[in-house]
């Protein structure tokens, strides 16, 4: 992939808001303390119990297999198992970080737009107490999900009953939580802590910053062990204060929110061109993930264009994902495109 | 600590070398491949084929605890053990990483000076064969070691002679290898591949690079599966090309020996100031770490000027650290206390 | 569970052969060399070797459960997922033993009666060569299966030509293979070895040992590490004469094909009776395990009379399992008392 | 090593007491219920309890491995590290089961006698509440230990207040622990619970039986997990009766006494013959072990005689073990053939 192409292959490949750069750049001053002990990571920290509480407890780890992998680590026992969808992030894209970790077992569940659903939950939670069969303990979903859909505060709140009833703890993977915020139009809280997560991944890299994530936890007696979970799990950055001024940034402003906005819009829009242009939309444009199928014969010539992955390889739906860096010209240039190959 | 405080703690103190900034706010353009498929993370590769031979094969990590982890792992069964200094970083700074993602058992020697000699590694290799005990097959040592003494070519060269002859392997930790390098006035092939390392760990954070380090292997057989044992290791990172472009700079207009020279010359004059003002050096100073018995009274504060860390709480035997960005004002206000306070 | 009271509840519940407890008792005589080194470990792993091959490698250990975590450990990297269906043992009646020793991510698939389908395998197959998926390393099958249906040596066989065509290994859950061995009128490496089977769990407990199963590669280079594998598993026995004495009697005289074909015949047996008094077979009854709905109102009645388990809560359907010292009087009263509720 | 020949190798060497023989072929009486419900098993814990207290917690398993490394499993976070001797049998003799299964660091202490001293321990305990350093949690002690000599009730209670002031737990492999109690003339429970001890490993192989350790918790909130572990860690046995009617034999009757009283009464006679026949005796013969340092061109010829193991290839310093079947025979043999090699 040569740089200077312009895709919509993931938010991966956008580089590093400029608001998140100048903010390195000032951080690049003088000495200052290392593994965390810095005034960066001390506002970072801040800001985040300012949205979630103050109690709160913040741990800024590299990326999102890890934020996963680590919150994981610290609500399980290697006899527990996880319960998740098929299409989860922590399932199909972290190879076997979770398991090889924690020593659970991954129990997925297969739905249609990637959200779980409570009775779906019930029915895996079987044979508790029973030495022989592993102990579910952890729901764990993405918001938003890996079909781009958001789960209401509401349906949250409602997987969040079916843990606390079977003394389970509920684990969001939010890598791409400020897509969701923004299409819920809500406080980070009211979906999370509020209704009812106990862990969250809360997402940096892919909504403009250059590298780090954070583990939240809203009941701080899970936290009490992660600083050295983190440090074992080769998490602990020496030169922290470059995450923690990133997060202080990211945090500020609302820049966390104009960039999820304008991603989703651009999300929206792209959905609107692509069906104005003949494709299928075949998933809800909650976030800032697009799932299409579009004419098998049009796909090549479209990844030319602007490059995008396909989704599955036998119904050939696709994926395109939008980030604070999509521009208005790189959905134009694809229903352009798209325009002529229908001719 | 305070930022702006300027202090002899850690070379993970400071900042992050101009060059390297500007490389990053450089690749900091448009769209890019990820997870390493990027041109910058490509050139980084191509330069460090070029200190290190065309089939060496490279792998960029965030830290250098997950640099030596994942390469040990690379090159152990779970039912192995790793004889290392007793004071080695992967034995009592890297919490139990080794332990829990290898499974290896650590086998530690002492010694004065932190370098480890053939027949002490002779004598620790035991039971070879016995089901019933772990089976040694890595010596691994840390150039410069934590100590701040660097291993010569040959001492590397005898020590690969013993795992050769015993079919172990030789990893090093390099943290600061650049130190060693400039210490030893030679070439990183000489005192690494060509005198029989196998696997190194390349430090990039500790001389002016705001996070990477890179695992590097001189037989491409032990490399093969270390694709997946990174991302397991959850040290794939996204948006690699900010890795990349960071050794690109390091590597490049010899920047990695611009700085650790300045390093380790600071850490020379910071010794003889210690001498002239009534310190005694403890260790040689072959690098950029300086070990010292001050008189007693004067550690508080010389603390309070500069901070620094007292490695043995029983001796008062302290450990001060210079990096690229120590300066000639750093090592005289040092002096200048310590002679106020002789007095 | 009262001692004394007959039961259909599992082939764990008898006690041991005759022939095999003599046989513990001859080989408690005098001195013998410990962790195998002894005459009935030799004579054992020779007998092996006579079914088998003389270039099988045989390993004793204490259960099925590390028999089949270590067998897949021999022949996995941690990155590597397995195939299995989603009613084997490996996947619920092993608590994590499998992701937590090996690592691995377990994938299922549901099939009706147990029995995994080469066309499911290959739509399992995903990513190959992707660093983030988990690899594909293993197709796990159980001989019996959980529902006590038999694979065909041709089965095997199409299941191993998936394997082969896709690199991955073939493993063997055989805790009832006796029972298969008998059902197919064949010879063990007939549907084994011969069949494509890489490594085989061999299960003696279940058909009249007091402990002890067996690992057996067919491939000796997977087993060149086992015996490491083995005692880091906690399976490598001290008074290993005792497992190996064991194996001796079932395997001499055709012990193993008594009791299984006795298994066999009363879980025929058994099946007509339920069927003559009413209730419903749901699963061949190829071994020594029998499968069936019964009057909802005769369950409890009948577990008074001789017990067994309801294996599925929601359809009640049960399990009832026969083993070598089932009697026809087991089968006589089960029957009895089933005509008596009917009335 | 050929059946029928004696030795001192190891009281691993030794078959099965004759009553516990007779307890298996008894409990070989129709049905019993699997994994531990019933009546042998539940028989044994209650004879545990007789000893240990009412509320101690008891759970059977394979091996002397297992119980240890389960038991420590059971007592530490993946980022503990554990405090033993260096020759202690978790350190050289369970390959790498404890690192693998726990994650933790082993800290050797060397000490003569190989029983640890509470300042050896102080000294060991560094870094407390620094993430980045493995955090000692665990003093690990053999009784008696691998050279034979045994701790007294003061001496572990010292240790345990070490580990209390510490917050530390104290762990005891007792594999030999009935030889521990006959030597000190005291209770199962004076120099275990009633001195601190908060896990212990009871072992039956070595003292009689077929097969068959315990794992005892004093404190029942450390065992609440435990039967998880133990299946997760492949110990959960089936036909548990049969552990159970093992140890049910061991305790009653005073067996495990006789057993024990012998086994080091023949210790000391031949520690006695050694050092008659000019041999020196290197350890206290508290036990069942005798170190000595022999003639080194009698050891071939002797080891001809009776068979036992050179322990140190350096200082041609050897172990001989009796065990409950050692007979004065073997001892005047031994005696005999040195008396000869005299000449």
């Amino acid at each position: 992939m040569a740089t200077g192409k312009r895709t919509f292959a993931s938010d991966n490949y956008a580089g590093v808001h400029p608001e998140v750069m100048e903010a390195l750049i000032r951080a690049n001053a003088n000495h200052a303390g290392s593994y965390g002990a810095d005034p960066y990571t001390e506002r970072a920290v801040r800001l985040f119990k300012q949205f979630f509480g103050e109690d709160a407890e913040v741990f800024l780890v590299y990326n999102g297999t890890a934020a996963n992998t680590l919150g994981l680590s610290a609500i399980t026992k290697s006899y527990n198992s996880i319960i998740c969808s098929s299409l989860a992030h922590i399932n199909v894209d972290e190879s076997t970080a979770p398991e090889k970790f924690t020593g659970c077992k991954l129990i997925t569940i297969d739905s249609p737009d990637c959200k779980l659903l409570p009775e779906q939950i019930e029915a895996r939670i079987q044979r508790v107490g029973d030495q022989h069969h592993p102990q579910v303990k952890v729901i764990s979903i993405s918001q938003s999900s890996e079909y781009g859909t958001v789960y209401t505060a509401d349906e949250v709140r409602a997987l969040s009953a079916v843990a606390k009833k079977h003394n389970l703890y509920l684990h969001m993977d939010g890598s791409r939580i400020s897509n969701a915020a923004v299409s819920l139009n809500a406080e980070f809280r009211s979906f999370t802590r509020d209704a009812g997560v106990d862990v969250l991944s809360f997402g940096g890299t892919k909504n403009g910053m250059m590298f780090g994530e954070a583990v939240v936890f809203f009941n701080p007696d899970l936290a009490k062990d992660f600083s050295y979970i983190r440090k074992q799990g080769m998490q602990l950055h020496s030169k922290m204060r470059f995450i923690g001024a990133q997060f202080e940034a990211l945090l500020s402003n609302d820049l966390w929110k104009r960039n999820a906005t304008h991603a989703n819009k651009m999300a929206r829009k792209l959905a609107e061109v692509i069906k104005q242009n003949g494709g299928t939309i075949t998933q809800r444009v909650d976030a800032n993930g697009v799932f299409a199928m579009l004419p098998v014969n049009t796909i090549a010539p479209l990844q030319e264009e602007r490059f995008f992955y396909i989704w599955n390889d036998v119904t050939n739906e696709v994926r395109l994902m939008c980030s604070f860096e999509t521009s208005e010209e790189d959905v134009e240039a694809f229903g352009k495109r798209m325009g002529e190959l229908k001719n």
